[in-house]
């Protein structure tokens, strides 16, 4: 267990990171709501301070002082344990709280988990205070990729930021790591902090492959395209076809062909698109597809967890074959926060590795992240294995 | 037609009246969307300044420096003649335009519009500019209505102004105004401004009739609510009767029911509901249920105007039995503002009068406003005749 | 009031009518309902059965006994007064009961109506016997046009029947009937049968008019697509031009193009299209758009009811202009006939005239037809009028 | 390989029996499709028939005349690689081919083959044959089920059959068979005939774990019922919460409550709940949620096959924890049959087992169906683990 004084900075930190994360943005763009996936940033600023409020001080800190009565109605977000919540679809629809007020909410809950924590506490208020934390940092990358949703699907496709840097290249030589066939150990194994979906810690048989060490490129995606692969059916999962019927897909997200030549959203506004960094804002649809197209596939979770040490990783969250299912001896924690994780683990593909928009200390080689196979607007990418 | 001077001022200050109406906002309160039908305060904005872009500085002021090459895309309505335009559904998914740019595109376009019209123009520039102050004239109104949905649907439910009186009294006794049958003239007469859709005047029979000099009231609405109105289907139309049950319809907009005892939001936030304010935020359907549970009827759009003058209006939009058509010899305008009015002519119904959201100097005994049978974010209400 | 003989054989010559229209299908033809618009002939034949039974036998013949307990649940159509139904697109899923019971249970009721009417009755119960029977030529038209779009939407476009001609020719010289402006009388004057909807007579005001004495056809309206018709918005209402591009409507429902040549499904199959034909299956946005194509207009009921001596008629339903309302002085009737027509006064157009699918003696020329703008696949045509 | 004249024997005996299947239908049975995933019997005897005219008899049988050009697209299903197809949900709106022409095609087809396969032909046609007939094995499976569905649906709810006895009890004493951790051999093993997904073979490492040697009953599922079950959504996955809700479900498909009685619909028509027969169709949200009430869990598909000599089974395809997922090293076949299984696998869940509508030498230990989780018109049940 982290101590209390660097639990304290490291909440502070946390909570100083989100907001700067915020710093470009015009007012009006902490309101909107584009597609369901995508929340509006003062949400994401007003929810990630609600878990503080509801699960720490309001039942744990006597003197504490609710900020406002029906803010835990507006910011609750999926947990049915703790009352009525704004429907997802409805987020972008409240003007109100303004985002003055949603800072200021900010800072009154800031400094009362400050002041809270000054004093002692038990280890289990500790535990959640550092779950607290780590779902702040979830929604930082949410934060990131909903604001890149945001402002790249207006038609004035403004810049974010010119700092930050989304499209890191890939320059290193393809190789293929073989691995062994045999038993090996799978989920998390020390005593810092990990979420409940990566214990326990379990042996898994693998057959002998190959993972290649290098990400999929832009440069080789087009390939793909210009080979036809959005046209042959033979490549994709049926459902994977109706999608890319039904939505008229041609491209990743955000690639425009301005006269015939691909261009990229990125942070820095609208881009000839950059050959050498690794696609992103695929589906595992097109994940799945490019692998067929090149006959080849998608690594296991495990496979990934094994052999993750001999190449680099974190600038995309990678596609992986496996579905979202609850380890040997998975145990649900009990209460809210046995929401957390549990209930998700059907329909879903899990992505493993991190991306540029996941924050500092947030991912580690166990983390499980996960998403419906058709959603793209997190910086996921692609490695092959065989 | 209006001298120029006249119409500058008349311009200017219905410029200056748009602006006011936005004044207690938030800047958050000019982005969102939360139904289809209520655009967002800062949409208004652009839109009423890009119809006198468009319609006359473009094509007609020679030195006129476009403010923005995408506004015109961002701020076209429904003008197929001008080119693409943003899906109406996604007007609150535009983060950008900032509020402050849009003033300042609203500044940029009011200048060269009065530098424009202090040299002589034609007469039909003078018409366009008359059509344009109407135009913006009809958004204010949308403003102020769209303005207490996204207000009135917010869970905080705030207050817009003390000033602006949503619901006044009506309280003169009830009585019937008797009309004998005959031929009436019906439609504009005089050579003042007038829409396309109120010409040409024409000779209307009409069987003998009595019209009630009074609005119906909270207060007896309330009687058919508690009588069961919304569980009796013979009083509905079949449409109706589906959109009742589809949407779960128990009262008009914005009531609430709070420990048995009826409210109403206002502009000055919740307030319990008052009896003697004239009932709105209702549609057609229910308008006609409940003339049909009094065992009278909404009068003809001819029968309303050929009485209106033996009783007070303007202060709800009133829905009538007549469904929105041409007048015989109705000329549908040539070029863009032909698509003005005519191609609106099915399926809706004819609300005659002018509510609390009106301008002043916009509405008259002749104008014809119109909507779907089942929307009521309008000031809309109801008068009985038999 | 018709005498209680002539009542019977009319009865009886009805009810063998609707039989002999089915005569030509397969069993299997009896249970589809491709859309909801459409209910299969098997419904017909049970619901047209059930409205004798529910409305005469079961509350008046003392020892009638009911066919089957739950067949007044599957026949019903949309009488909320008489209970539960079966939901309206859920007709096509019920295949039971068999086509052969269906059958026994018109023999069964016919048989009883036969011996109920045999005895004096009151006027009462023979106004609501002439009601059935017109209910059931109704439904008559309606199994027609049913038929028409089962077997014309299968891929084997199956015949029909050589004998009934539903491509009638149109072969007279086009002329404009001029009618003087005036005051004069719409609806039904005698005592013979009508509905509630062509009720009261009362004067209208018409403009001076001309109407053509020709139906369009095939050929015209050939011409319109050819000249680029559906693609030119500024000829739609926008709800006509959103219903083309979401249904991608290219030409009349039936119409197909095959290497380069219309050709049209008849009730004998595929044929080249009859360019001599009036054109059919078109909505009245359709309608509307020719109309605009052409520089004229569709007639209003009003004006098609006081011309209509001087044209033949009675080939095709006929868009009007006007919306379908209650006359002055309308009456709902008491009770579940009162739900007839006057529940579907809202959001209709009225169509005149009569079709080849028409009983005899079934329509006449104050006849309100009534159907949804978008709606083609009754054999429904035009008529101009400027 | 089999032998050619076993592999005729097997070919036709299974051809009649499907025709036996449907033997007590009423022609009307044969068309309708009242759910998207349930298909008109007539068309599984016509699809399942198209197989051996498509993938043999028209590639390969010189002189083999077609039965019918345009059958090849009304009974296509999902094979992208042979041409268009009928829409899945347009099966039920096809009136035409009649079930007469329809069994026509099929003996048609069958003694086709029968002459085909009397002279020699290559191995791989006989391995075609062989997929063609488990493949009718498979409709068989899907039409007893869709059978129920048509009839189980129908406000009449009549009979199937006297004999067929779809809800065997399961009235041994429940057990907990326990299984040691380690290393186990999973796949089909043999020469004899299995599909694409049971290949290949390949180790899994298991947890020791304790399977039930019995499945879940009615009447154990009416106690989840009573304790709330379905009202508890801490014991459902999010997605099947909203399923829950959005489709207001309340027991097992086909359950009724009369008179505060359950019921539930069997091939023998309504008849009480049976408490001693296994519970079936549930969804996989269901069972989970019963797994998760009672404190245990579903098995994994692996942990299925390794215990499953030790129990009872082939009563109730069993929902496993497993999602559909590639073995190691899976193949997926070249051409239009490459589309049979790989396909499919995402977003879904395996079952293990068989049930009471499998046909006899269909299913095997290694057998892997496959179904959406919130499906359950199949004769789906439960099994615990621990």
């Amino acid at each position: 267990m982290i101590l209390t004084d660097a639990l304290l900075d490291f909440f502070l930190e946390t909570r100083q990171h989100t907001e700067s994360i915020c710093q470009p943005l015009e007012i009006e763009d902490y309101v909107v709501q584009p597609i369901v996936d995508v929340s509006p940033p003062k949400w994401h600023l007003g929810h990630t301070t609600w878990f503080f409020e509801e699960f720490i001080l309001k039942p744990h800190a006597k003197d504490y002082v609710e900020f406002h009565a029906d803010f835990s109605f507006v910011f609750n977000s999926y947990y049915e344990t703790v009352g009525k919540r704004v429907v997802r679809s409805d987020r972008g629809n409240l003007s109100r709280p303004s985002v003055k007020k949603v800072y200021e909410y900010r800072n009154h809950v800031t400094q009362a988990i400050k002041g809270f924590f000054s004093g002692p506490q038990s280890e289990e208020l500790r535990a959640v205070l550092e779950i607290g934390i780590h779902h702040e940092k979830q929604h930082q990358e949410l934060l990131l990729t909903d604001i890149k949703y945001i402002l790249g699907n207006n038609p004035l496709l403004p810049v974010y930021s010119e700092q930050f840097q989304d499209h890191p290249k890939e320059i290193h030589a393809q190789d293929w790591i073989a691995v062994d066939g045999g038993l090996y150990e799978i989920g998390h194994a020390t005593e810092s902090f990990c979420y409940d979906n990566e214990l326990g810690r379990h042996k898994v048989y693998l057959q002998p492959y190959e993972i290649s060490n290098k990400l999929v490129t832009n440069g080789e995606f087009a390939a793909f395209i210009l080979d036809g692969g959005y046209q042959r059916f033979d490549l994709w999962h049926a459902e994977g076809w109706d999608w890319v019927n039904q939505n008229q897909i041609k491209a990743p997200l955000y690639w425009h062909q301005i006269n015939g030549e691909w261009h990229h959203y990125t942070a820095q506004g609208l881009q000839k698109l950059d050959l050498e960094t690794p696609v992103t804002h695929i589906s595992y649809f097109e994940a799945f597809a490019y692998a067929q197209w090149k006959g080849h596939r998608l690594p296991t979770e495990f496979e990934w967890e094994v052999a993750q040490a001999f190449f680099p990783w974190g600038k995309r969250w990678e596609w992986t074959e496996s579905a979202y299912l609850p380890y040997p001896n998975y145990q649900k924690p009990d209460g809210a926060l046995g929401e957390y994780n549990g209930k998700f683990m059907v329909s879903q593909k899990v992505l493993r590795g991190g991306s540029v928009a996941t924050p500092e200390k947030h991912t580690r080689h166990t983390y499980r992240n996960f998403f419906h196979p058709q959603l793209r607007w997190q910086f996921t990418g692609l490695r092959l294995a065989k």
